[in-house]
């Protein structure tokens, strides 16, 4: 896997094009120069750079997350009647369609109207319930028990005025369900999630396998809810260069400001690896739109080398 | 002043084309046929229709009287650096230029972003200190002591989301000072202030007669502040339909929901009140974008009656 | 009149702070240090200040005379139909709210979108009979034959594709009426009106006296439509800055880019000048709003030293 | 066949759920009952239903035939300095992102204001020149001469004065190339082209084999642009319902007022196809959003039995 690991070493430099995220302390000081990879193959062949135990906070990658774990609690259904799953051209905290629209239905769950909406649908009658749901979802995938960082956990209540805006946006308009400071909450929990990059890559590969564990054959959620998350981090997963990003890397991919992106293929073979994979990279340096620099140089190189792009 | 009581007689059958506000029991559970008229000019002569001693809330006419109390505390031009004094088209309750306007300061205090900026510069150290000032302000200039309608109040708090969304809004826009919960709490009190018709017309008067009470020469606040406030009202006073009622009737006015308006003008002569005049009327049926019916009827056929456009 | 001649020598090296408007080659060749003040009152007393017998184009400021001139000729009623008279926050060539608002109908009409709607509306069966209404308009009011700028029509025409475009949005609207070139043609002609300060005073005074020129007693529109203007003037004659022009300076106004501003007011007394007046400035450096930097300044001073504001 | 022929039958039926396109006669006399279905696979086996040979215009089809005819003529870096690759949530002929956006350049070619800047960049010095170029490029694929529905095409022209007024717009952001109304001429005459399915669903085999027809392997257009077709076509093909469409059908597709869509996928085996096919299906009955109510239902039923979904 040498070429792998040249395509890496090609991309890497490339962070001083980014800067890591300014507006949560733990996210500023992370070293913008770090830069993590690890692929793994429904075979169980894996692919690593860096340190793939290092853990990172998967800030809006839980938005996929928290869908798709809520989608198989409540039924797709339930949850579409709550968010829509049209790609928007706007910002990711924007809220003036909120206003602009008949009914008031965010426009899709990977932005941050859609997420809180979603983080409100949470499961559970008390808060430690509903959080404790999603985390064993996650910890069943990853088979590490999740944690949460709580320096961003309190940086995210701290800086939450914006979100704090869009969910009680969200409760006039009568979308968001119970109460606003829980799904709020939620929402800055599973933000601040910490996974490191072979616990995100192994996500990946479940979804990338339609919901089923190739390894173990155990089941996390359904093939339909699969389709329906994937297409969502094609069409909105990138922030507002998604459109660019599915041009022209061609993957499902959802990225987070710490830096990670999760993503998934499907390689004839690349070096060795093949069939479903999932995809994790980490690079702490962002760009403008907030997508981690040297991951999406990453991705581009390897979908045009192995040639991943799904059309 | 029989003419004046049959203008009042010829509105006050129009209160069928509006309804009473719905949103709150309160307000919802009032008589839509009422209609109250006083006034009072520089003199001390005064008009009565109906019962000027029954109470009713405020609303959005203590936008204007919040907005004075606080330039008269704080100077005009400390006001100004977050709030503008410019006209919107928007709905009252918008949010959408808080977002597409480069600093995200509120157009003008008689919209609700606007308004709840200057709750937030309500003066005290205590919130109940910030209230008890503006309480006074308000007795002082009615002679009244100041109450607040309890079930009102308990009621805009209860469906308080989109105001509360401004509020975190603006916060994060760093436009509202200090805590959002006490500024919400200072403008959901504020709001359910109650007066009767003849409170809020010696309200009028004073500000009228530029601050200083025409019948004590008690001085208020500064001619310049009177001015702004003036102004303010008859750019953006009515809501939505602030223009028309600028054009075709031409007076400083305030609306609230419930029903009520505030106006002044300066006649030569009428039915034996002169000068500098303040006009309270109070009819609960509004029509769909929040003004009294009757009100809005009455005050253009005194206008035209007695030439009181400024135009 | 020196202490009003102190007040334009006070203003004049204000200029400095703006600068002539660059879109069109006409305008930007003027010298911005130019100032030029014409006031006359309702005796036929006046000051002036500079080559008040220079012209100048009307820019903007042809939209409230045009309007006038519509409204005079259909009837208020039927204009409104096309227009409304609201004040907006938006830019003057904002096509924004025709595609938000159910109606699509121009909020005012000194906006360009409602301008051009007016424009539409002259009458006549041809475009030159059209035109030759407004034109004998003007000259009537004026006492000098109604010219337009040939270079600036041509240059109008050629930079003429944001109103073309908000022209077909009309259009495509309904609110629009007739051939759309013909609309924009006589609206470019419109803007090339070129006056001098004397002339622009007179139509002031006119407009002052509510429609009748007091000097002659000659009736050019109504009083119902002149106080429609005046309304229309204060709260959005000044582009975006109306609202802070209405607070500080407070009398109708309306400025084009050229560096005009056509004003009006009604001194108890000003240096010998009493009773109602029109008042032309011509100033050619304009701020990043549009208004003309010296009138602003001296308009401020002279409503402040005489007491002008209607509020 | 007999499967497809089932679903066909299965589907024709929900036309009463939509209704013919209005605003243009032609469109609006088609029988809303017609549905006509061609596919055609890599191999050269095909699948019809209906008359595949009746033809219908291919309105907004035209729009990416257009932009990946363009995209070779000048290549993807030059096209895409004029038109961006972003999906958005506003409808088809919004303006509203031209001037709310810095820049002001078309978020993708398949909205309007996109593909009216994609007109504007056909090749040749003359207007029938630009055209002749595209008409050829779509006879060559199809190995039918091209040929335009003039009654549609002049019903364009009468119904066009929002596409002018988006025109204009770009003209003044100085985004679209050249003339103005040689671009819309150009855009008028590329929806009006009229196709029968069996052509329609040629061009899209030669699409989903990236830009060579694979049964006689001659080249149309590079790989690349392929791609990027592809990507805006799920991420912006189906107008508002793109991103319902990519979650629930999941594969590239674009839709025409006509009640036209053209489509492609990669079946394992479907009825006896497989492999690259291009898929055409003709219902006039569109729903709200401008989709064919019995081409979606039908993609929709094949996708799922037939696991076309490329997610």
């Amino acid at each position: 896997m040498e070429e792998l690991q040249r395509l890496v070493d090609l991309c890497r430099p490339l962070y001083t094009r980014g800067q890591a995220a300014s507006y949560i302390p733990a996210l500023a000081d992370k070293d913008p120069s770090l830069f993590f990879v690890h692929i793994i193959d429904e075979h169980g062949k894996s692919f690593s750079s860096g340190d793939v135990t290092e853990k990172f906070t998967l800030q809006s990658i839980s938005k996929v997350i928290s869908f798709i774990y809520v989608c198989e609690e409540h039924g797709l259904d339930e949850v579409l009647k709550h968010v829509d799953v049209e790609p928007t051209g706007d910002s990711f905290n924007s809220i003036i369609r909120l206003e602009n629209t008949y009914l008031g239905k965010p426009f899709n769950p990977l932005i941050n109207a859609g997420a809180i909406t979603v983080s409100s649908l949470l499961v559970g009658n008390t808060k430690e319930q509903q959080l404790v749901g999603l985390y064993n979802f996650i910890s069943k995938m990853t088979g590490v028990e999740t944690t949460i960082n709580e320096e961003v956990y309190q940086s995210e209540i701290v800086t939450a005025d914006r979100n704090r805006a869009i969910a009680y946006y969200l409760k006039s308009n009568e979308v968001l369900v119970g109460d606003v400071e829980v799904a709020l909450d939620n929402y800055f929990r599973q933000c601040s999630i910490e996974v490191d990059a072979r616990c995100l890559a192994k996500i990946g590969l479940i979804l990338s396998n339609d919901g089923v564990d190739p390894l173990t054959n155990e089941y996390f959620f359904s093939k339909k809810i699969a389709k329906v998350a994937k297409a969502l981090m094609l069409t909105c997963g990138m922030y507002n260069a998604s459109g660019k990003f599915a041009t022209f890397v061609g993957i499902p991919a959802k990225s987070g400001v710490s830096g990670a992106v999760l993503s998934i293929a499907n390689p004839e073979s690349m070096e060795g690896l093949s069939g479903k994979i999932g995809i994790a990279t980490f690079g702490p340096a962002i760009d403008e739109i907030g997508n981690s620099v040297t991951s999406i140089a990453f991705l581009k190189k390897i979908s045009e080398q192995y040639d991943l792009s799904i059309f």
